[in-house]
């Protein structure tokens, strides 16, 4: 326990953008700040699709959590895992330990949802962390590598089929980028098969894609897609994925590669606190974003429910949880120094997602933007996001070279088991 | 089976520097060439210790093997894994087919060796492949990170504590880098340790380091690695490696971090063809590189067991195998078009190795050369081996700029058990 003349403690659990937001704003305020994350690396999640699909290394767009923080002087970083939360004694539980806390933040991100069917999981996995984004490169990868030497005409195509399972921004941005690899990246690459020639399907339950967009973007989204080659398919669910591929509105579609972008679930913060959750499991908070009757334990980012002005729900957004990271910082200063802060409110910053190579839709308040205009300003808020991240001008250099030579250069097939396996030629 | 009409079938197993280059070297030969392997990439395997020390990612030093020969048509790539030779049937046989060859080159290359010591590897775990870099790259990482939160003196010591077996290149230029991320890269990322304060252990078993060099640069790598902070042991075997340590020279060393750079064994391509081989497993061949008694099958690189002209073995650098490599293709050209070809001689090129961030002992056929200009040459030597494999200026871009701001930009903890094992504060 701290001694009595210590800065009090606030203990933030996830080095997300939530959670390092947080960190950061108590920079000059008179506490202790721990940052616990199993990962030792903060990830610039809205590039991790390009990672997916080979356009970038993941060093590109990770970062040492202790090398971003490494100027504030009353941080430390802790490397594990947090198993719950002892809300009476107020410690934070990790397996061989308790880190005891004043204040505590937990930003602990969320994970794919199967919607109760986890089985499919092994089929189509999703993408979240680093290793998920290795994962599903090696088998987009491998996919055309087993194709090249399969002699049965249907497995060929089964290997030559990818099926992207939900239209939000993820599910659009991975559709672009696997077809920009078969169309451009692998084109001259094979002998026997035309990579070129591969079938990939966006497939989206709802009405339309890009559902937190307006219908205009959802439409320019859907017709930009299909003129780079993406099959588009609407108002289908998908109701089984195993080995073979999956069944899309009641109809088989044989496929080897599946990725899940269709649905996402908080992590268990709710349950440590033993708090009320919506149907995705994020914690319902008070309108200071604390558990309700804990006024000094903050829930925040994609693992908390929070609703905007107008009753909505806060959207996933790195801005939405950097939004909040501030809020909480701001809530504990106000606290320590004996003033009340109002209750948090969301600014909608837009939406933005990328079609293939150099298309994008943006929505900010008044303003929609589409195609090459709305690419270019999805790259500069990018890079103006990375500022304090990584060195700037390194990851600028990187994209442009990368951008410019049609390089994927991180087409690396590493880990799992099928790189080992076999594949056979038509001899 | 070919046909009688088809041209003849060269299947090389193996997508290193010697596999490679006979590939390469056969573009204008009439002869049709299946590179098969079991990885999708070429490994630029003199710098793997950088990606091992976080200095480069991986996929600045590999290149999908595809890519390479994009150009090339009359070349077929294949992954997978050879599991033997049907040299009667003049067939290469993997786990579901079987692959018919006119002419077969091996060049299956070496993993590392315990001596008869296996149980060793999961202590001391070698470089031969990118998982095997990033695995390293996540112990030696994760060790300053537990050291960080450690409340016992004794086991902080021993994380802080790093031993690089076997004084060759590898080991010489592993330990210079990790005393520069101890010393430089994370100086000033811990709160509770000083990272600048953790030992690396050089070990040797024989009377000095860089065996393969003249005495004057193996008595300067050890002077310039000692005045980095490297304790370099020489003289003392390495008899026991646990969870705890090493046996060094018969004293138990408490060290959480052990790396194998101390000997490698052969791919079996030795058993698959049935030929006798060396102590190190490496088969022996005639002096075509062939398998006595069978012409058409030759064994080259680090698997093959090569005489130079004074009877001296060929060391296992890249310069040797791409020696090699182009003997056979010349060999198999000679073949076809009816000459003979004289026997493999084997032209030294020099044995270079860096030392930590700006020195290098160079030994070239009568010059030697040390610190800085040593540096400067193995650096333009090594930007200059990367034409043709991977975009070189992107290669060097990255490169300066990870070399001006002492970036480690790689140090990403991914993949493991250890990186979700909670490490414990001290509080």
């Amino acid at each position: 326990m701290p001694k009595t003349n210590d800065p009090p403690h606030v203990v933030i659990v996830g080095g997300g953008f939530a959670g390092l937001t947080a960190a950061r704003s108590l920079a000059r305020t008179p506490v202790r700040v721990t940052l616990i994350d199993r990962r030792n690396h903060h990830l610039f999640q809205p590039l991790l699709y390009q990672v997916a699909t080979a356009g970038l290394s993941p060093a590109q767009i990770a970062a040492p959590i202790r090398s971003i923080v490494r100027k504030q002087k009353n941080i430390d970083v802790m490397l594990g895992e947090v198993t719950g939360i002892d809300a009476d004694r107020r410690e934070v539980l990790l397996d061989e330990v308790r880190v005891p806390f004043d204040y505590l933040v937990l930003a602990t991100g969320a994970r794919h949802s199967y919607f109760g069917h986890d089985d499919w999981e092994p089929f189509a996995p999703g993408l979240k962390s680093i290793e998920d984004a290795t994962d599903i490169r090696r088998r987009i990868l491998t996919a055309f590598e087993k194709a090249e030497w399969e002699s049965d005409a249907a497995t060929r195509t089964a290997l030559l089929t990818f099926v992207i399972i939900g239209g939000g921004p993820t599910g659009v941005e991975l559709a672009g980028k696997v077809v920009e690899i078969a169309r451009h990246a692998l084109r001259r690459d094979f002998r026997n098969i035309n990579p070129a020639a591969a079938r990939i399907m966006l497939v989206e339950a709802g009405a339309r894609l890009l559902a937190a967009f307006p219908q205009t973007l959802s439409d320019d989204a859907k017709a930009r897609l299909e003129a780079l080659g993406v099959e588009v398919v609407l108002g289908k669910p998908v109701t089984a994925c195993d080995a073979d591929g999956a069944v899309i509105g009641g109809a088989q579609t044989r496929a080897r590669t599946i990725v899940w972008a269709a649905g996402v679930a908080a992590s268990p913060a709710a349950h440590w606190l033993g708090l009320p959750a919506d149907r995705a499991g994020r914690a319902l908070v008070d309108g200071n974003l604390a558990a309700p009757g804990h006024d000094a334990m903050f829930v925040i980012g994609d693992t908390a429910s929070v609703k905007d002005s107008g009753g909505k729900p806060v959207p996933g957004l790195a801005s939405a949880a950097k939004q909040q990271g501030a809020y909480v910082a701001d809530a504990i200063k106000a606290r320590l120094s004996g003033r009340s802060v109002g209750p948090f409110a969301y600014t909608n910053m837009g939406n933005l997602a990328t079609i293939g190579r150099n298309a994008a839709v943006v929505q900010l308040s008044k303003i929609q933007l589409t195609g090459f205009v709305a690419w270019l300003f999805w790259s500069l808020v990018h890079i103006y996001f990375l500022v304090g991240f990584r060195n700037r001008i390194i990851a600028v250099v990187d994209w442009i070279w990368t951008y410019l030579t049609y390089d994927r250069g991180a087409r690396l097939i590493t880990g799992g088991q099928s790189a080992k396996k076999p594949v056979g030629p038509a001899s």
